[in-house]
């Protein structure tokens, strides 16, 4: 029924290392808004958890996974006294933290469509939800941090695109009864590549046709809080 | 069980129609808060679909129509596309969207209180749910885009109101055995000639009393933002 | 199946007073953000019951108990009338009324971490839920209103903490079978002692080690807008 791509025990550990991570990011976004260290930890939570739980509670997956398995809720506490005693260091090799976090987004987007699909939704709403898995968790932190977004914002290289492209290709192979194990590993893959990618050449989405470049100035976020995550790029 | 106000051709096609119109305004707040298309594509959906999406996971029909519905999911997509390419026409013609807007207020109001009620839902949290089918999306829309949510802002003409007295009429009809699809659309035309009314006369809810009036000028919203939808009015 | 700490009349009563003092400081927090009265009644209904829909969401308790009991929902539109004719002297009283939801505060995590225990979550998820119940409310108010949540501010008295020791006591109580009314008052107390501790004394959580001082300056909150709960206590 819930076809995992992995043995149940490879697909844990992945899972956990995907919360790692990306509960590595609310945590450090917490140190930079200069939020306490209970903050943190509930920004580690809502970013590692928030898009599965999401997803777990639109397809009646209730408690959500996040509630069920302690592991999943200790692996962001061990990334917030990680980023608590050591977030300087962390900070430092931001670069090596995106790219990990670029692999939780792979991981993520496929698991999310998969498990999706196995509680019965078609393969358009699996992949909106395997989207949602992978991307959710950020834009309830940015949320709970009062940042817009940054999934949302033009300046901002590719984050969303990539794993839609991974969520589809799973969607797809589920539709032609092609998915395997190795085509979920292509499907990740594919996501983290092109993330990678869309950090190295700084890819960005449009804005709207006939937008005044002029408007840039009127930008409603701070930049000056967060370090830049990448050297400047062409725009 | 599920009172269709109408023929369930003729409900699905006004769902879609109020769905599109909802999304419309959602796009048009990514394009002045500056996002990319992928930003503006998540406005048009959560704005459209958002509301209906937490009533459903209210009273537990999951998955959501939203996501159930491919319709629901392509229309936004369509008012995206829309406004991506013409946006300054369609901030040209804004006060027809919002008359569009006031017509989809009473479609989804009406719908809303009809759905919860066929799960069981008693008369008071039917129209509760029925107000936060047809408000919900346009919070959620802006949190997400951090704006004070112009339904709870003072210097905004009544958007709730209107809603709420469409979604009372619903559930007393129904709490009477007296709803019929005649009373449906009594309750829809009443909360959309009232929110055009609250359009035209400037009609504002009040603050609370002793609210000094020197406190306007430290308004937390950024009116330079959006574009006023209305032209000055008396307060 | 469901261990109500006392006879299920008195616990009503005393969920409707938690209730009751949640909404005040949401209808407060409405007056200070210039919100009209209907935005006072939505960050009153969302702060007394923002934390226990969150609850019963994941536990898949639907449809809430916020939308079954009548009394839920009108307390904290009483709570808005009374603010909205005396909102000034509300504000004169604002430590009793920070004592009040110090109250509530215990009252919510205990009622949370056994309801939640209830429908058979372990005992972790159980205390996390619990805590979920007692301070989601205000971070929802908090997000509505677009301030960064006080839950997550260094510079707040410790909240989400006295909660947190109280939601845990009940799961170890429960833990280890030896749950009585006598225990749930006795996890409450110590939570509203706890809480009321932090203000007198000023107890803050740490922020990250080499957190430099002088970030203070950046802080991203508006002091202005939310006159200071209590004295300066020494940092």
């Amino acid at each position: 029924m819930n076809p995992h791509l992995f043995s149940p025990s490879v697909q844990h550990t992945l899972d956990l290392a995907g919360i790692f991570v990306f509960a590595i990011s609310g945590a450090l976004l917490a140190v930079r808004k200069n939020l306490d260290v209970f903050g943190m930890a509930v920004l580690a939570e809502v970013t590692a958890l928030g898009g599965g739980l999401f997803r777990d509670l639109v397809i009646g997956a209730v408690p959500p996974a996040a509630f069920t398995d302690l592991g999943y809720f200790l692996t962001p506490l061990g990334a917030t006294v990680l980023v608590f005693f050591l977030h300087p260091e962390v900070e430092r090799i931001n670069r090596t933290v995106m790219v990990l976090d670029a692999a939780g987004l792979g991981l993520f987007c496929v698991a999310g469509t998969t498990k999706a699909h196995a509680y019965g939704l078609g393969p358009t709403s699996s992949a909106v939800l395997g989207l949602a898995t992978a991307v959710g968790g950020g834009v309830l932190r940015d949320v709970l941090a009062q940042e817009v977004p940054s999934l949302l914002r033009w300046d901002r290289d590719l984050y969303a695109v990539p794993a839609l492209v991974g969520a589809t290709i799973v969607a797809l192979l589920i539709h032609f009864h092609a998915f395997t194990a190795s085509g979920g590993v292509l499907a990740a893959v594919t996501a983290f590549v092109l993330r990678l990618l869309a950090m190295r050449y700084g890819w960005r989405a449009p804005r709207a046709w006939h937008r005044r470049s002029t408007v840039r100035e009127q930008e409603p976020a701070a930049p000056a809080v967060r370090p830049p995550a990448h050297p400047p790029t062409s725009q």
